[in-house]
């Protein structure tokens, strides 16, 4: 994909370095803490779930987000486990038979495959429970005020009028023809609504951030958690299942709408590219000196081969 | 169900004058809150899964321990409301093909039969969801300790360590033979969980309550959350399916292993009253003034007849 003429200060060279430890910690932090004190098949199934080498953006997303306001780092750990349960329940219940109906997820089989629908069923809600004990632990050294806002701030993501609503709204467009805002508000909620929440939570890890500094995050976000949706349609037509991972060519064998369905190929290509300029543009008004790991997040979203 | 010997305080007009404001209440509240601002088909199957009718349990358990506690209003109706939604939304997924394949509940079509299963799966991962924004309100006169922790206490109640560990115990126990100590354990998770956390849920509607009282109404709950389902399996096998307003006989007919087949009628109708007895005396320990709530509805869970 082109970017000519984006500067994101980091080269990926960089990114990887920020990004390696900051993945040791997250996936040593979910594998302390998912589906280890849970009745064993249930605990096998969720760990299965969520221990797969996953790209890890939305905790990337949320840790980058709160070492740019200062927050405080336990919280953002919890946080970014948090964000990324909420998002592998959500492939769980999306790949039951009853939604899509795969069997390949990440290149392995999907979890119904492996554990049978009832568990897999169960083990996606384990995790969202799991999503919100992780974020309010007892007496750990988290200020409540930043524990309800981080529950709050997930659940909104996470429900009717964010992730769940966008996948409701998927479900009936099948078939439809979308124009671009409804395609957009679809995206914007299905995928969109997780990913600008994973920025919110990091910014709330810190107790006090300044208002402009929170709405530009807000906006980055959200161009940001477009962008990721505008390239994964890209990616269905373009990539093969292999390098995906999972199917590829499922929306149109679906007959789903998709950015590329509506503006062609190149035209969602130039669309990515629009977004990505405005989620760097909404880090350019805001008013924090370490943007330069949200700055790279975001271009790898849009470069990303998977 | 016999309970000779066993005082209450209040009879059955008492309990009822001091539940009618308090359900409708309750019933007003997730009228407002439920499935309002959500996709529109989305929305539908969410409201059709709470605001049927249910028994409200949960919901009057919160408030009763909330006002033995003097905790704040606001909080334990949103509360009373949280529990519900997570009750409701394991009804809903609890009842799918890949589960129990239920057709009937509190006599009307299941949801995913009034809405198709991907929408019935949608509207459970979306009213677990909506329970923690509820919990969670900008603004609100709520402090965020307390927010904090009843998110805490509903995600433990619900999750792998809670109601849907329970689940998958449940699910890997058809035709197994369970001892007492097994099916005790899996209907301490699977029902007793949440009926529990209701309990302690409205115990934490205060911000200070003194440790005794909050220990009695924790064995408060545990033998009451236990005595509901003890008495859920003797429904099973006396009650017809009309006054259930499920399918009766379920139990016996998929082979799973319950108080009755382990006990027989009479010896888990003796359990049922024993755990009633144990109820009352954590309510004897507990230094608070206004248990009279409690102690009714501990006797309706036994004497309840649907």
């Amino acid at each position: 994909m082109t970017h000519a003429g984006i500067d994101c200060e980091w080269d990926a060279a960089r990114l990887a370095a920020w990004s390696q430890p900051r993945l040791a910690r997250v996936e040593a932090a979910l594998s302390r803490w998912v589906g280890v004190e849970a009745p064993v098949l249930l605990g096998d199934a969720m760990r299965y779930a969520v221990l797969d080498g996953g790209k890890r953006l939305r905790p990337l997303l949320v840790l980058a987000a709160s070492e740019a306001v200062g927050g405080n780092e336990d919280a953002a750990l919890r946080a970014a486990c948090a964000a990324e349960l909420i998002h592998a329940y959500s492939l769980v219940h999306d790949d039951l038979p009853c939604m899509d109906n795969d069997v390949l997820r990440r290149g392995k089989p999907t979890v119904h495959v492996q554990y049978g629908e009832a568990d897999a069923l169960l083990a996606g809600d384990a995790l969202q429970a799991l999503a919100f004990e992780l974020l309010t632990p007892e007496g750990a050294g988290i200020a409540p005020a930043v524990q309800a806002r981080l529950c709050r701030l997930l659940a909104r993501a996470a429900g009717s009028e964010g992730m769940a609503g966008g996948q409701a709204i998927d479900l009936a467009s099948v078939g439809q023809a979308l124009d671009e805002a409804s395609l957009r508000q679809m995206h914007r909620l299905k995928t969109g609504a997780l990913l600008q929440g994973s920025v919110e939570m990091g910014a709330a890890c810190a107790e006090q951030v300044p208002a402009e500094a929170l709405a530009a995050l807000r906006d980055y976000g959200a161009a940001m958690g477009l962008a990721f949706q505008v390239v994964d349609d890209i990616l269905d037509v373009t990539a093969d299942s292999e390098t995906l991972g999972k199917t590829a060519g499922k929306d149109a064998a679906s007959d789903k709408p998709t950015y590329v369905s509506l503006l062609g190929l190149q035209g969602a290509q130039a669309e990515a590219v629009q977004l990505l300029r405005e989620a760097l543009a909404a880090l350019d008004r805001c008013p924090l000196p370490e943007t330069g790991a949200l700055r790279a997040l975001a271009r790898m979203v849009v470069e990303r081969d998977r």
